[in-house]
This record gives structure tokens, sequence and C-alpha cells, in this order.
């Protein structure tokens, strides 16, 4: 199967590239950028001269689309839907990692992101990428929005607890982030000495994807009462989230819950007896390691991923193995 | 005045002597360490090259006590309390930096710290110094238990709301420190290579800070229920702490009793007008900068310190000003 | 006396100021930037809130000098010189920060900045501001040159030993520098994924402070022959340099004019017995660390200096000092 | 083929079996360490986790042999060539990652690393594993040295210009490396505090690489004259080497010999046209960049390493391929 990569050069493209290069069964067709066309790619990232130095293309999607059966879409939100529109109607399968496709509906989409959406219709076609809960509109969709990185982090740990009922619905989820997550383009808030020996907070309680974990949280119980404070980590990937809520459970039947619904989820590590997650044993791969924590009624749950994989492209290429009826794993173990 | 400092080699040691050799009005006439004596400071700390070259005397007590008016302990727990007691008999200024007299109920200091109080009575003499909060216990001690880094960043911000009946008892605090926190002896978990790029909780539901932030905030209320997570940050120095409650009154009430309460608090800075602390804001200073937050009824406050000054040794330099009726912020501007 | 700073919102004004604010003879009467005018320092540096919340002038140069007897400047190499002009002809003490007046001979100035010098008489009065080097001429000056960080870390070592003849001529200068170096403007090399976890040398064989080193220690040794590396460190301020050369002189020798030569310099401390000099004892510092290290004719000299104090604004309030008959200390202990 | 890894739990070991659990004709049989024995190997290493669980074993040799056609030994220097003669007797493959089998002459080891060699004979026959340079020795070999990471970084670049007798035989190694080449043991200069926002030399005029770099290069060029410094960086993997030297022949001249040497060798990549080498671009890869400048006579050559990867691990595994007649690059891209 042939790829393309549309906006191929930030940190989603750079990492979606990378696994694609590994991945058996995909060879990589084109890769665009408007900015950067002309330029071999390993020029703007040298760790692959040698390996991948196929040149950028301009973004002349007619050309991609007779050239590739898969699009990923590596554009700025509100960009995407565009060019997710022009592929979708050539036919090809179209991968989004951007947030135009991750409401089915609109109106929370464009409050949220204040921007009008251009095709409500196709939002509703779009499947919401994490595999380990809609695997089966995933394998039937041929347009999918790939979640946000703080979403998936948080998402995973708590639908299946919500959805049987076993925790409370207030939710309070602290997450911290590694600067890849702001972006490549540089700015006064990336700047290393800015970031370095330095950690805060940001977006507090107006962050975007507060509403994008309501959304599908609603799913699983249409009562979800969440706070979301994100947090800028001296470190270039990685997310942390520390998630309150509470239960009157026993612990063991909220483990066993988690333990049970992600059973055939190769990428989920439930962690038991005390051990706790950390972004260094996430890091680099497709993994969200999990781990619960008890005391009277307070729980804490802990979550890591790397962002720019389980978070972005490695969930991206999940989500493609499972459209093309692939091994979910291929090209991510 | 002079001032000996027990235990000087670790971190809040060499964080203590380098504020009071910048102190107007104290002269440092011992320090000591069994483990380094006869070795010039400067051999451990070379920054302190031709600086403070003063060489490292053993543990004797009896000496120090002779040539000293005011006794910082940097002792690990439970060591301390033999030194206290006995700096103390002498009549000396005793300002204890471990957690032997942060609690007037030894209890709970026993359950915590699983050792034995020998001096209980010498509990209930010690003031608890928070200067911005206990200064007229301060004023009239000769024994001081110098508080917790993490609890410092909790307590001052929660303290007037909690006592002003303005906020809820339910209280979580999700908090991050430096490494510098985990003190100066190399173990697995401050090696290099472990810290740098990680970043994870630690003492999930179990971190002894938790009982000295819940001692200290039942005296504003009762009540107080309190879960507290303390994360490991891949910086040298600084705490940052999100705390979560609820709220029926408006963010200006709660602004203006924050305002109010500390209106001569000259190391207290509130953040208005949206604007975020940063650890980056407080490192190397005695400042807590506070920020509060509110929707609906949720109430996100934000707190930063430099866990080795506001959290160690500049508050211990802060209460000593007070003990000995100086202006608070000699030797810490 | 009072100070302007010209501008005042990079990093070495940001430096400059927190010296100022503890010198004991200064008082800062204007901060200008054209981008910030309006503003209080303090939102741009929220460090200094409370502290320093002057507000930002426009660049009225007139307003300023009617103002202020020193004035500090912080701009760009070329948009310098027009400034130091303008103020040195309203009699005031300007110290420029910029590489403008580094160079006597305005020749080699201009064909390391690719910039016509406007002012060579101007050049030819300036002092070259390394104070442990040129006092008498510091003392005589109302305009300065405030050296390089790469030349102040390299001149210090070298100059003593080459004009006493007892190093050979060719030198080799390896030289690693923090991110602050490179300014506050947000740039791909600046951004914080680019610079973490990596290290680099930059800017090879092609440097344009090889040509300031190079024109200064030629008034030690006319015969200078000098290779020299930047290199860019992962962390946000400190410069080391390991410099070669030979030697056929006993190392003891070569202590010995060191010690002699800056036997009066507060700021120089030079290592015995094998210490090695870090960055991390002279950060925040306005010292200069060497130790020199030998075998058989090989020579090994290193240094280590701030950035941003000993390599400019300390640098700075020092020759002020000097310029002004204060103790050349002063603020800066 | 089954390989053993004795010592498997330091960071060299831990990189070894990251890349031969990819490999394609590899089953890893036994992995030993005393004092981890019994505890799988995920809970020293939890990125393992579900991937690499197996169980730790003592250091049982005469089982190990029974159970494997490889032996790498991760062990610390002198320890390690009791066992490489034990398994090398045993007619095992022997990969030994230590220092103990690079000096053919054991006078110079015993010299540098103050051990007696107890088998001089055994070193005659063992290789020195730079395949870029020795692959026919490899080839032919059973007993095999690792080479040291700095050496590697250093050698590859140095040996075809030393051997044509393009360059100058003075050579001054100013290197620096991340801090997982100390290991993974926790000491007082690996503690995060220390490294982090530091930056020093070690071993200046005395590190043991040095004589290793020395003695390789003596068999290109016998008069070769070396001073190599090694630094810390604040990072956890890479070395990067700026070495100095003269030459009188054009700089087309020394690219081209570097080009023909290499024209082979899958894991060199010359840089031209200026660009630069950096950490980042050889970071978990077994690649060695190099670029070359001139100036006059002068010559600058800048290299880059992973210190596990091609300076420990991943040259191992390339030596195994080639001694097993495997493809090169098996595994390893």
């Amino acid at each position: 199967m042939k790829a393309a990569i549309i906006g191929a050069t930030g940190y989603t493209g750079f990492e979606l590239i990378k696994i694609l290069l590994k991945h058996p069964k995909i060879q990589i067709s084109s890769i665009t950028s408007d900015t950067y066309a002309g330029t071999p790619y390993s020029a703007l990232y040298p760790q692959l001269t040698e390996i991948f130095d196929k040149e950028i293309e301009p973004n002349d999607y007619e050309k991609v689309a007779n050239n590739s059966d898969i699009v990923f879409l590596c554009l700025p939100h509100a960009a995407s839907m565009e060019a997710a529109n022009f592929f979708y109607q050539k036919g090809k399968m179209v991968i989004d990692l951007s947030a135009d496709f991750r409401y089915s509906e609109t109106t929370i989409y464009e409050t949220t992101y204040k921007t009008k959406h251009k095709y409500p219709e196709l939002c509703k076609e779009a499947a919401y990428g994490i595999p380990e809960i809609f695997k089966k509109d995933i394998q039937n969709s041929k347009l999918l929005g790939n979640p946000g990185c703080y979403p998936t982090s948080i998402i995973i740990p708590l639908f299946p607890l919500l959805k049987e009922g076993l925790i409370n619905e207030e939710i309070i989820a602290d997450s911290k982030s590694g600067v890849s997550g702001a972006g490549k383009k540089p700015t006064e808030k990336t700047h290393f000495c800015e970031v370095n020996d330095d950690f805060k907070p940001y977006g507090v309680l107006s962050h975007r994807h507060e509403s994008e974990i309501d959304f599908i949280l609603k799913k699983a119980n249409a009562n979800i009462d969440l706070v979301f404070t994100p947090h800028l980590l001296p470190i270039t990937r990685g997310i942390e989230s520390t998630i309150y809520t509470k239960s009157d459970k026993n612990i063991d039947i909220l483990h066993q819950c988690l333990f049970d619904y992600y059973s055939n989820s190769p990428f989920v590590r439930i962690y038991k007896d005390g051990r706790i997650p950390a972004i260094k044993n996430v890091a680099n791969t497709n993994y969200i390691d999990i781990a619960l924590f008890k005391r009277g009624e307070k729980v804490v749950i802990i979550s890591c991923i790397d962002n720019l994989v389980k978070g972005a492209s490695g969930q991206a290429v999940q989500n493609m193995n499972i459209m093309l009826d692939f091994n979910e794993t291929l090209g991510l173990l």
C-alpha cells in the first residue's frame, strides 16, 4: 500500500515517517509541505540522512491522490478539513491527525476551535481513533479523526470504569506534557532558556482538549464532570496524567474491570502491586501504562504515553493497520 | 549574632550557608559534619572557593554551644531531636529543618515517621515556622520546626481560604518537585540517566508530607479532607503545586481573602488577570507565587516556591529574623 | 549615579538589571525598547514582579540623556555605534555590550561583522573591557567596548602566558556555551526540542569571536596562531573552554605566572592540585575559574565563566565600577 | 543462534538486549547477574514489561555454556578476562565489551588498567572490533575485544587519513560524552543535581581511553602523538569528538580518502558542504557521522556516535553479525 503524508515536516510528520519506514506493508509515496517543497527530507531531519532523502513535494493534492492509497493529514486545525474532504471524495483512506474530525457533533468543535466546520456530514462518518475502545467503528471507516495526545492518556484509563459505573463522574485530570506537544515552530514558549529548569501549568480551565475528553467520555457516562489542567514539562516527549476521582468499590474490582476491558489490547499495560508508571517506560513506544491506587473512597489513576507515538503518529498507524485489516501491531513493536 | 549549622554538607546546609554569608547581622561560627570533618567547605562545594573555605568540624555539640547563639539543625529526621534538646537546654535558639518538631501532637509524628519521639514536651514548645501564618508563635519561640517543602507550597495558599470557610474542605494537591528535594546522597532514583527525560509520581497516597499538611490545615478547618500526590521533575530545584477544590463564592471574594491575609507578607505574590506562576519565577528566591482560577464551582489554585529556599533554608532564615526581631526580609532579597 | 539601559529586554539587559538592582551606588533611571515600550519590565520577566515593575520607555535618546549619567548599550552589533556616538557626544559614560567598540582597528571589525564602521575615531578612544588586563585603559575611559563571552574565557588564561613568552603561539580553543549566548529571540536553533539531549559545534572555523580573540591576544604576542571552535551545550548559561598549546617550561612556572599576574584580580580563581573547573562553580557569578595541566610539552588549560555575568553584564558592571572609581567588586559579590 | 549476556543489568546490557530482541536470527538464551538473580529483567527496566520479562540467572558459567552459542560479556574490566577464557575454551564465540581484550600487547593494558593480565596469549587471538577497519580480523575470530566508546569516535575518522599519510601525526581530540558512559551505579558524579546545568572535563591528560586510541592508531601511523580530553555532557547518551590536526593536502583529497575507505561501510556517514554532525542525529542508532573542515593547514574533524550503540552494544552486534557471516546491518537499522 502506498501512503502519502500531507504536511510532513512537523514533529508528528517526522514521527510518522520513522514508523512507516519500518512498516513491512507500507511504502511512502509522497510527502508534502509548501514551505519546504524541493528539499530532501533529510535536510530537515539529518537523522534520516541516507535513510530517507526523499524530496518534499508541494501540496498538489491531485497529484498526491493519483499516487497513494492512504493519506495522513498532519495539517493545522481547520486547514485539514478541506484536504480530508478532497481525498475522501477521491476514495482514499484518510487519517486526519488534526482535531477536525474528532467530534461527530460539530457545534462542540466549532465552539472549541472557533471555526465553522464546512463538512459536518463528514464528521458523522469519521471514526474516533482510539482502537482500544472504538475498534469496530475504525474497521468500518474510510475517514478517521486521530485523537489528541492528552485525551488519549485520559480516556483510555477512564472509559471502562465510567461505562461500568464503578467510579464517580467527577474527575480531575492533572496532565503534564513534553515540549514537542507544542509543535516545531519556534516561539517564546518553546525557547530552550524559557523551558529548561522551569515547570508550569498553562491553559488553566480553558484548554481545548478538555472538550474532546468530555465529549468522548460522555459516551461512557453522560454525567461526566471534568476539570483538566495541562502543564509543560522540561522534556522533549511524553505525557503523564494523574487522575483523581472516587469509588465505593474495592480496588480489585476496578483493576479487574481494566484487565477485562483491555485483555485484547496489545498496547495497554496495567501495573499492579504499587508499581508506578513513568514517562521513560513508554517513551518512543506505542504503549499506554496505567496504574490505579485507592485509599478509602479516593482513587488516583496514573497513565503515561509518548505524546508523539501513542498520542499521535503511532496511534495513527495502529488505526491504519485496523482499517486495512493488518495485524494491529504491525510496524509498532 | 553567631550561627552554627549542624549537618552542614547537604543541599539545605549549602543553601543556608549561601544565604547567611550575605546576611548583614549573622556570622557563621561553626559548620559540622562527622563525615567531612577536617575538610574546607569549599572542597565539597567549589562554588565557594575563596568565599567560604571554613573547615568543617566534627559534631562536638559542647564546643558548638560555646561558640554560637543560634543553631540550625540540618540532620535527618529522628537524629535531629537529640541535638535540638541539647542546644535548647543550653539556652540556644534552635531552628530544626527536619520533621522532628513540626507536629505538636507526637502521635501523628510517630505514626508518620515510624519513630518514637523522645521529647514530646519540647514539641509543644516548638513553633511551626510558616511566618505568614504563625508569626506570633515564632516571635515568642526559642525552638522552631521548619516546615516541609511541599507543605509550605500547599498550606500558604489554602490556610486563609479554609479558615474563612470560603472553600470546600475536600482538597486535591498535585505537586511536582525538583530533584534536590531528594537530597544529596546518590541513589538509583537520583541518577542523572534515570531522571533526565523522565517524569513520574512517587509515594502515591503514602507520602509523609500529607500528614503534615493535614495536621496544620486542621488548625484552619478541622474537617479538611486531603489527597496529596508528589511527582519528580527533571530539574534541580523548585516545586509547583496545582490544588483543586470547590467554592460557591465569587472568585473576587477568594482573591480578596488572600490579598487581605497576606497584605503584610513580603514574600507572598498573588497573581491576577490570568497570569500563571512558574517555577522559574521563584527559583533562587524566598517568594511564593500564587494564582487562583475558577469556573462554576471548580477552583484551581497554582503555587510555586523554590524547595531549597522558601521550602527550607530561606524560610529558616526568615524565621530566624523574626525570632531575633530583625526585619523579616534581612538577607533574603 | 543614574544608569540607563538601552535595549533592556534581552538576556544581557535582564542580567544587568538584576545586578544593578543590588548595586549600592546605582539607580536605574531608564530602560528602553521600542518593541516593548509601555509595558512594565516585570511583565516580560515575572521573576521581578513587585521587585522591578518599572515601565519600559521607547528609544528616545535625548530624553534618556537628560536623565542618566551612565548608559549601557545592549543593542545588536552595528545598531550600537550610532547610540554610542550620541551619548558619548553628550558627555555620558558609555558601556557598549555589542562588538562595535571591541576593535581599535576598524578594518578587522568591518571584515568580521560585514558592516562599515561609522565612527573609527571613536574606536580608538574606547577601552577594551577586560579589567584584569586593561585596567588602566578602563580607568581613563569614557567609552568602553565590553568583551565577547568566548573571548573573555580564552583571553584571561592566555594573555599573561603569551606575554611572558611561556607558551607556544599555536593555540587551539575548544569552547562550549549555554543557549542564552544565542539570545532571547526564538529560532529553530534555540527550540527546546532541538537543543535538549543534543550537542554539536557550530561556526566551525568561521565564528566572529575568533577575530576578537586573535586581535586582543596579538597585544600579548604578535605571532598568535589560533583555531577556535564553539559548541552549543544543552544548558541555559555558562561557558567552558578547553585550550591546547605547548610549553617547554615547567608547570610551576606557568602557574606562578598566572598567580602573579592575577594576584590583585578578585574574580580570577586559579585551581591547583588537579582540581578541575566546572560551569556549575561559576554560574550566576562574576568569577573566571582556571586550571592548567601539563604532560611533556603538552599544555591543557581549562577555564569556566558564566556567559551572561563575567561574559557580559557582570563584567560590564565591573568595568563601570572601575570607570567610576568604585571598588571593583561592588554589587558583584 | 542462542546468545547469552553475562552481567546483563548495566546500561550496555540493557542496550544489547533491546537490539537483540529485534534481531531476526538471535534468541536470548541467558541473562546473568549475581546481584539481581531471580528477578524478571523487566523489574529493573520497566520499559520491557510484557516484552522481556525473562528471569535473571546467577553467574553459573557452566550452565550458560550449555545453553548458548555466543556469549556477550558486560563485566567490569579485569573481571571479564576470566569469563572470556572460560567460554572461549568451551568453544563459544565470545564478545567482550570490557577493555580486557582490546590490546594485543598486554603490557600497555597492564599499565593502563593497573591489573595483571592472566591470558596474554588470548589477547593475541582477539580481534579489535571496529568492523569498518578490521573486518578481516573479525571474520576469522572467535574472541573479540569490543572497542571503547571514545576510541570508536576518534579512530574511525582518523585511521584512513593517518594510514595514507594525509594528516599530521600530532592530534588533539576534545571529546564530550553523555552520562550513561559513566555506568548505572549511582555516584556523586552522576547525581542529577550535580550533572544538570553543568559541564566540565575530567581525567585531563590521564584518561584510560587515550592509550587505547594511541595503540590502535599506531597501526595506521607509528608516530601518532595524541592529546585526548573527555568532558561530561548533561545528556543521557551520545559522544561528540572535535579533533584537531594539520594537513598540507587539499580538503577534497582528505574527503576522498574517507569516502573511498568507507565506501562499503553502511554505518559511516560523511557530511560535506559545511553540514555539521550532531549527537541528536546519531542517538539511538549505530551510525557514526563525520565532517571535515580545513583552513590553511588547520584541520578540524567532527564525529558523533551514540556511546551505547556504535560506542558499545550496537557495534558488538555488528561484530557478531560479521563473525557469524550475517549481513552486517542485521538488527541494526
